[in-house]
């Protein structure tokens, strides 16, 4: 019940999906697909979405704790197969990754790329019936173009986090908005004035960065790239090593896609009371492992935070070091996710449309359909912009 | 259980209550405190700190849905009476303001100054005993104040709110984040690019502009002081009346402390899915009543969420019109309360010892208690300043 | 002639002079009025608009060098007699205050109170005819409410300073822009990134700090208030001693009002290439003595720059330490003048009206005429605000 | 002798380039390299690198109105030969242009491609010698490219500013803050509160877009990307088309690269006292013809600034249309040049290198000069930054 009230919810903002439930109808007809992804209302309704416009849907979650059981339950109701729990056993996860291929899908829409690495590895039976996979992450995409370098993909892949209206929308206000908003209602502590620190000053770091500052933190940067971190620098942040910047923290946050952000060694000499999280597709940022095993002892601090005594100081970690903003939270804005399950509903549709026409390779986002998603937005907006005339076209061609 | 966890948690976050309650002990010996405040976490931790001073302490709710029955329920474990429940039933939320009266307590610490009222006319025989009373808001402060211009306030009463450390950082700081972590997480919507209508630019609607701004949302504010009126637009704020503002809202928060700010003929012109939320102390700011009245029918759209269906338009309010913060969240951050409740133990201190030495008036805060705190929070976040040498404090006595 | 066409330029964005020679034709009859100012050409346009009331008008610098000698030619062209030229002789300088003071006054319009305390200390004789002084700025105010301490205030002085339109706007949007303005045209350096250390957090202080941040700097304060420290702090900014801000600073703005605000021993320890400047009314808070004299050698390295050879390492200082949106630039943007000079008028008509009901002390600036003014410069921008209706007028006053 | 001095003055803030000379002489022995600028004292320290590197050097300016003399002249004091001058005449600009070109160069620097048009257009015997060309400006890019499209370029040319350190950098923090630079100084006016307009969302506009939110403006957006306008609103803007923009407009800012983006029949509906400035990179964005033809009368309102009397308002144009922060003030702040002047003489070195290597098309900036610029820029700044390890660099390969 609660299920359905939460994707009624949903519904009221996003009219991008509304508008294609409405004018694109049977245009997936017989046409099966499994997805995986975080299991909450707004994918509950691109999956929705999905089957009122024709297809056989499967769902599955993307990450063991950022299903939510009632609205699983809920999804049901809507003829849709769902395999997910929220868990912590992994064991259990994979399963119903394999359950959810069990169907033989003619499409894959994946989020961080596990069912598209299991069809290419453990059950490459299923490339037979694959006609292709849309993928909606930085660190799905990265895996996926392994794949291809390793020439081992069978299927063309639509790469939709490379979707402009994807990367500039989603990874910067969806993650910056919703990374900060699961910190301040699982810990209830002041931003203002706190020593922030951000690993990784790509679209989503600098979202982050950018609504910590706005929330009035002093914000450190920490990067890998010479060029991110001296944007980071004139954006008005401090930019340091992990190393220093982990000694006056008061709230870590990672979002780089790597593994190992923070060491074991930097937590150690971390402040009493210093809050980790995680804002990266994997749990792979925070050394959960080593707090697990060196804390002098571990407890449940809140809901969906952890404390671990090291040194006789308090180290609190959210969400276990899986992405916060999922694990511990309600995810993306609507209206942020709106546009991204346009973007991917789209991506499926063109798939299906030109079977047979594809390369088996990862294919940026298509052009006109970015701009389709865009030119929609807008108009649901009702905002009107500017339009180049004859000789402003015909100015641009000039030299 | 988990109301003991709650404030195991605030009191890592809570360095000026635990400094007191580390170096004044014994101070309040003696003392019975009737306090009526939001009752959570943070404000128990305050009444513990008060007990650990020496005070007997008894605990009620300022506001019908801001207590939180877990946190109550720990409270009594501490040897602190406490007449508290989280309800809609207005009578049972005054039967609670009289019991805690009962006791017949030496000092009052007042939030929004019902029970400063009750003993000014209802319960005149309390004021025998009764030796100050310590006021937290812009509105108490504004009511006890009206008392005082008729005549009939009896006993000394400290303005906390006028503190420099509370109303600079309380109502701006504290309002400012959590009336937007409170929306965030009750609604799930995007705030960039939304049009945000703030009601009122006093501290706490600049608090609340100000972070609406840094989530990306284009601000607008309506005022009745044109100065007000004129910061608003200088800080990059659109100014409208609310007749104008509220056709475009996407959500509106007031933050006035006056009563129909929104009007029902305002709200009949809003666009559907639109958002209402209160920041001020009292429901009164918009006109619950009349939706109830009018709405064609009425649905709790999610947890927190109730909505009205108006010309065929769905019109969300948060919270029913209670402050949004408190009545659909965890109040204030920490760090802001540690402060605030800083002043309120030094201010009851003070009307301890300064018994018998004040007049029946409304004083504003203590300088010196002021700076003390304010030197308190610096020293615990080991920052240090400048201070005048003897030439300088010359000069400034020069012409 | 350019003097000319500098002050019909400011007369474009000056509406609220505009509207005052239009409605209040004659107001200033009779009345000698002697004014120092700093003389460029909004200033000048405030003695046009005294002039135009019908007041006579004296007027002289209120600081060596902000005088601009082509407008200070173009006045006379309007009947005003100025005594006033831009200079380092500090002597000549002071011969000016007392010219104009030679014309027996009957009201002082001052900035910074060099005129006031010499009516008051050296030529006693004038206040005899003068019937009151209203004065502009934070540092006169202070100086003159030392006189007043001292006993020896003989006519009533209005602190236009204190007026809400006055020092929310003037002091925080003015010298934020100007001093910045002033900084970027000087050095053609770049902010974002840089280091700036603002000593002083008071309203122009604050200024400084919220423009500097918005240009992409990382900016540290440095004060002696400990509320003002945390406030500063909360804003996102570092807080350090002055000892220890030097050592990291790019570029270092003073605005306290206090003398010796930088140290010599601070400069030794700045960085190769630092950039010093000083916003605060006197040239007082950086040690230019000590940098003459103790410098290796004194260049000019731009006009309005001064480099300083100091152990190997260039410290550049702008405009002598003089305020340096005044003494290197043109000073606050049109329209704050505007509203603070509106402001003046105002003063000086109700010191005009009122002389013989006044008493000899600091008033500060009347409330209705702090509201008439900002409801003038509403209506010069077409905005419109809400008004309380009688209900909400009398919910104010209930408790 | 002033130009001397504002050469020496830059030297102070463009330690790339200081490290270069130091490190990198010798490297262009022999080459004759002709280069078109903005010449002022950046471009000017960039000439003598070349020739310290062991270039003999050409200069013209790229730009009628950018040229500032006094640096021109200093310039032949270097031993570079200069012909370029400061004027509105078009036929001597082109003139100088050729005149630089008769040096029959191994190398052109260009910004904006005028030299690189002429070669491959009317002085095509100039291709025989010519071994590359580096472009500076997003304007010359396309123009270049057009040249490509059409099959008519003969040389292999590097886009300097499709490096990440040019564009993310020079577009967007240079013109950000030299825009307000020349805008607040051209015209003393508040920034605060305003309505100003920006065309277009590029790296450049919304370098433009945020400094003016910064200083306090209300902005607003135009664009014809649907995507780009997205990204505007979300960022907190409004979004609209240039014919409503215009009529609320209190500044309109051009920075399109296109023609006519404001159109006549914009400005008629324009408010009185509109200030109109250009920070793209050719006159084309504003029509300055019409205004010329049909204003009422024209006159100058201050140096840099005219106005356009048109049906009784008056329109106020700076710096004719040119952009503005070269043609009314000093250009980028220096160390955003001294970035992209390190990339410019990287970019020539590297042409000489890889004479005979390269195709006769438009190149990207190299990747390995694009860091080294970087990890120079960090160095200077005494930042140190994490590095991967082998085992991140080998989970980076994973799937």
């Amino acid at each position: 019940m609660i299920g359905i009230k939460k994707i009624e919810w949903v519904s009221n903002y996003m009219p991008l999906l509304n508008y294609l439930q409405k004018n694109y109808k049977g245009v997936l007809d017989g046409i099966k697909i499994t997805m995986a992804i975080h299991l909450e209302a707004k994918t509950a309704y691109l999956a929705i979405t999905l089957k009122r416009l024709g297809a056989e849907v499967f769902v599955t979650g993307c990450n063991p704790l950022s299903t939510q059981d009632d609205v699983a339950e809920a999804l049901k109701d809507f003829g849709i197969i769902v395999h997910a729990k929220r868990t912590n056993d992994e064991k259990n996860y994979y399963e119903n990754l394999n359950k959810v291929l069990d169907y033989n899908p003619d499409l894959i829409l994946d989020d961080g790329a596990d069912l598209s690495v299991i069809v290419h590895t453990e059950r490459k039976e299923l490339l037979k019936n694959l006609k292709g996979i849309s993928e909606e992450t930085t660190t799905g995409v990265r895996r996926i173009k392994n794949l291809e370098k390793s020439g081992i993909l069978s299927v063309p892949v639509i790469a939709v986090n490379n979707a402009r209206m994807k990367y500039l929308f989603d990874n910067r206000y969806g993650t910056g908005q919703s990374t900060w908003d699961s910190i301040m209602r699982n810990t209830n502590t002041l931003i203002a004035g706190k020593n922030v620190v951000v690993a990784g000053y790509g679209w989503c770091g600098r979202g982050i960065a950018m609504r910590a500052k706005a929330l009035g933190a002093n914000v450190i940067i920490t990067e890998v790239d010479p060029v991110k971190a001296l944007e980071a620098l004139m954006d008005g942040y401090r930019v340091m090593k992990m190393s220093e910047a982990s000694k006056i923290a008061d709230i870590v946050v990672t979002s780089t896609g790597m593994k190992d952000v923070v060491k074991y060694e930097d937590i150690v000499n971390m402040k009493d009371g210093v809050i980790l999280a995680n804002a990266g597709h994997f749990n792979v940022e925070i050394p959960v492992d080593e707090l697990e095993k060196n804390a002098e002892f571990v407890f449940e601090a809140r809901p969906n935070v952890k404390g671990y005594k090291i040194n006789g100081k308090n180290i609190f970690l959210i969400g276990e070091g899986r992405l916060v903003n999922l694990a511990a939270a309600d995810g993306h804005p609507i209206e942020i996710m709106d546009i991204s399950f346009a973007l991917q509903t789209l991506s499926l549709i063109y798939l299906k449309k030109n079977h047979g026409k594809l390369e088996n390779k990862v294919y940026g986002y298509p052009e006109e359909l970015d701009i389709e998603v865009a030119d929609l937005k807008l108009k649901s907006l009702g905002i009107e912009i500017d339009v180049l005339n004859e000789n402003q076209r015909e100015y641009m061609k000039g030299f």
